[in-house]
């Protein structure tokens, strides 16, 4: 096997002779011990604005790190032959020779779609690509991100999903989620009908921007109200080529939790806190992308995450038993009886957020434009000025239904407190709860193509369909 | 001294008996023994909502606790003679006559406003009231809570404030913050002014309802750039006749900070956490009401608070070495003439949150609106969907400003990473890093009134002028 450049891409200077001398390529599995300690994990390439210093290791959980090569002391390769595991170990500067033995290589436990593999009768998993930066990599004309890797790519570069499943990817998308509009998540929907009535998924994971992740888990969580198998969403705050990439243990948490938990729906599993190897997974009207940058930017609000992934641990939260279990019928197909996609959205729905000075004029106009459905942003418990009242009161008497979220984010609407509130609610405005604002648009849009009249219509905004609205009553 | 049920305000049934017994009056200093620990505050009034087994006393914290009488083992009257203190003990059913003396009455320390408190030359403070929760309390009519008490009436209501300073309270406006607009900040930054350069007080508190507090808050900081003094909001997330009310360690939090800390500016200082004692002082423009209900609903975004009062102390954050420290000139009036006071605003901005399925043609009628400005909160690191291109591009024609924030809500703008970014950065859209939203639509405004042309407001608007604003580049 040829060990020049392409083996070891990216690398350059020093780095590329301590690794050509220890005889490596990417996609070796390696140790490498430093003063620090000692790590393992496969040699990642690296990419053309990748300093010299530094080469790059995917670890077990999925987090890519960086090692200075000053700090190195040794660098060893594992191969797996069979079921026999044999270490090559490379002193810095000193390569053994006698252990070298690089016939193995064939054999390596990164090769995926290998028959060996299929033949262990893993669980099957379908992978529906949509776009976003998980799919995405360096675009070194411009220096930004491009949107640019398959799923088979994406898949290629997470080779541990082999060790627990059969993934299936498909591109469905190419899209910066923020393109996304209700014409995509109808489409999304169809395709996870059409994957789960295909075939005996374990479970279904769309790869996705980050940006508006969480409004398409919104309306996949009620266009699929009922799935039988977990849905899950995953994203990536950091491109897959990059070290920092969150993307590979995202989708490996997201695979763990498909294949260990038995709760069924749709979620978000994404970073969870600062730490490296925990992933949360949350539910899909209930989690909020609440940073711009960082990896664990997803939280779920008002509720607790559903379940935490931790290596290979998945904790599913007590609180959450009143998740719908799954029970896999012997018969898959009689489940087809049970579970139809509902993918309509009506995107006659405006969110208005309020704030001191905000102009009512904006109200009129969403009667103008021939909306359906207002949702305010109101302020602490579902307020806004006396000043926007008449405009209220107009779009009201124009048959324009107006539902009440708070912008605090946390927290829900409690509309009979103050004057202000419940002289909106002797208006006819209908307070939503607890129900996030980015999940309450989504909902108007889907119950607008799926009631038949205002009154239903009201009536199915303030139902619980996806654990969205908790109805409980808080100690204030 | 009468022992009927006036001086024992709202108490009923079996809590107005054992109180009569022991010969106590809401306002006494009391120490109540029972079973789960001691506990030492003043007896506080109740309302008529209340039930009838609990008392209710105010702590040194400030905080409101109700005890449920059948808990208690004795309860015994402190009163302060000159510099004797004296403990007269009651115990539960038997009152111990001999040293039941209510001469001393007078001489108690809750006695606010007397000669002898403004002998001791206390620091002064101006309380200006514009209303709010923490100036209201239960309309027993509807169950609900309206606007009732004055700023002095709030001020009686906090009778430890006496230990630490003279508080000179004025009504200006009586008002939920929620109908609050441009006018009205006009209308207080005018008033802190006009306080500031009349007298020579420590600092000025601004009670204010906590819906648009944070608003307020940007607005007085971009209006009184340069203050020499603090200036701080406070509000209430319960009234102040409601047991569990937050509205005197929230005063009393405030008011130690003026008097302990050394910096100068606009502030909200509001409860921190969970722990009934901590309330956290954050910088005005970069403060947010998190939370619907929650005393601890406001939480400083991408920084610290600016310092934590916790019992008597005042911890200042290092990290906020930065901010202005108060110089006090001997000649007070030497200052005036380094600050002025620009209390206008153009309420002809709009802010915008996008999410999937926006209609851009709201864009379109911002400009039929006359509008000037428009803040856009856009997803992730500043995107909208490429479908609100066309619609931009005319506003940015029109000459409409448009400025770019994240609805992440921490973090901030980063149009650079993609396609998306930079193509509207190349249209002329303006990013603004990590500047709040709700921050941005106010200096919008405030920019409005104060530059002569879009040149002069654009370059404003990513200035940074009280803080809203950091350009440290984020590690992505």
């Amino acid at each position: 096997m040829a060990r020049d450049a392409d083996n070891l891409k990216g690398y350059r200077n020093t780095a590329l002779e301590l690794l050509t001398h220890a005889a490596l390529s990417t996609g070796d599995m390696v140790v490498v011990r430093t003063r620090h300690g000692e790590m393992s994990g496969i040699l990642m390439p690296r990419y053309e604005s990748a300093d010299k210093d530094h080469i790059v290791i995917k670890l077990k959980s999925g987090y890519n790190i960086g090692i200075d090569i000053s700090n190195i002391e040794s660098i060893s390769k594992t191969v797996k032959l069979r079921n026999q595991e044999t270490s090559i170990r490379t002193t810095n500067g000193e390569t053994d020779k006698v252990t070298t033995n690089f016939e193995f290589k064939e054999e390596n436990t990164w090769e995926l779609f290998s028959s060996e593999k299929v033949k262990r009768d893993l669980p099957r998993i379908a992978l529906i690509s949509t776009g976003g930066t998980i799919a995405s990599k360096i675009d070194y004309r411009t220096g930004g991100v491009k949107s640019a890797l398959s799923a088979v790519e994406l898949y290629e570069s997470v080779p541990e999903l082999a060790d627990y499943a059969i993934v299936e990817p498909e591109v469905l998308l190419s899209e910066y989620s923020e393109n996304l509009n209700t014409q995509h998540w109808g489409l999304i929907a169809k395709k996870v009908f059409e994957k789960w009535r295909s075939d005996d998924y374990r479970g279904i994971i769309i790869s996705h921007g980050t940006d508006t992740m969480h409004y398409t888990a919104s309306a996949l969580s009620f266009a699929l109200q009922g799935i039988p198998i977990p849905i899950v969403l995953v994203g990536a705050q950091r491109s897959s080529d990059r070290p920092s990439s969150d993307a590979a243990s995202n989708l490996l948490g997201a695979t763990l939790f498909e294949l260990k938990s038995n709760v069924t729906g749709v979620f978000v599993a994404m970073h969870a806190g600062t730490s490296d190897d925990t992933i949360a997974c949350h539910i899909g009207t209930r989690v909020r992308k609440n940073h711009a940058s960082r990896r664990d930017a997803f939280e779920s609000i008002d509720v607790e995450p559903v379940a935490i992934i931790k290596d290979e641990y998945v904790g599913v939260r007590n609180g959450w038993k009143s998740i719908r279990k799954r029970e896999r019928s012997s018969n898959h197909n009689s489940e087809i009886h049970q579970f139809s996609v509902k993918p309509n959205f009506d995107p006659r729905a405006a969110l208005l957020k309020f704030h001191p000075g905000f102009d009512p004029q904006l109200i009129s106009h969403i009667i103008k434009l021939g909306h359906r459905a207002i949702i305010l942003e109101g302020t602490g418990l579902g307020h806004v000025s006396r000043d926007c009242f008449p405009e209220i009161q107009k779009a009201l008497n124009a048959g324009i239904m107006i539902f009440m979220t708070s912008q605090c984010i946390w927290g829900r609407t409690g509309m009979t407190v103050y004057n202000t509130g419940r002289d909106l609610l002797e208006m006819g405005v209908v307070p939503l709860s607890d129900m996030l604002p980015e999940t309450a648009i989504v909902k108007a849009m889907w119950v607008l193509a799926n009631s038949s009249n205002s009154d239903s219509a009201k009536k199915l905004m303030q139902e619980n369909l996806a654990y969205e609205i908790s109805l409980i009553s808080p100690i204030l």
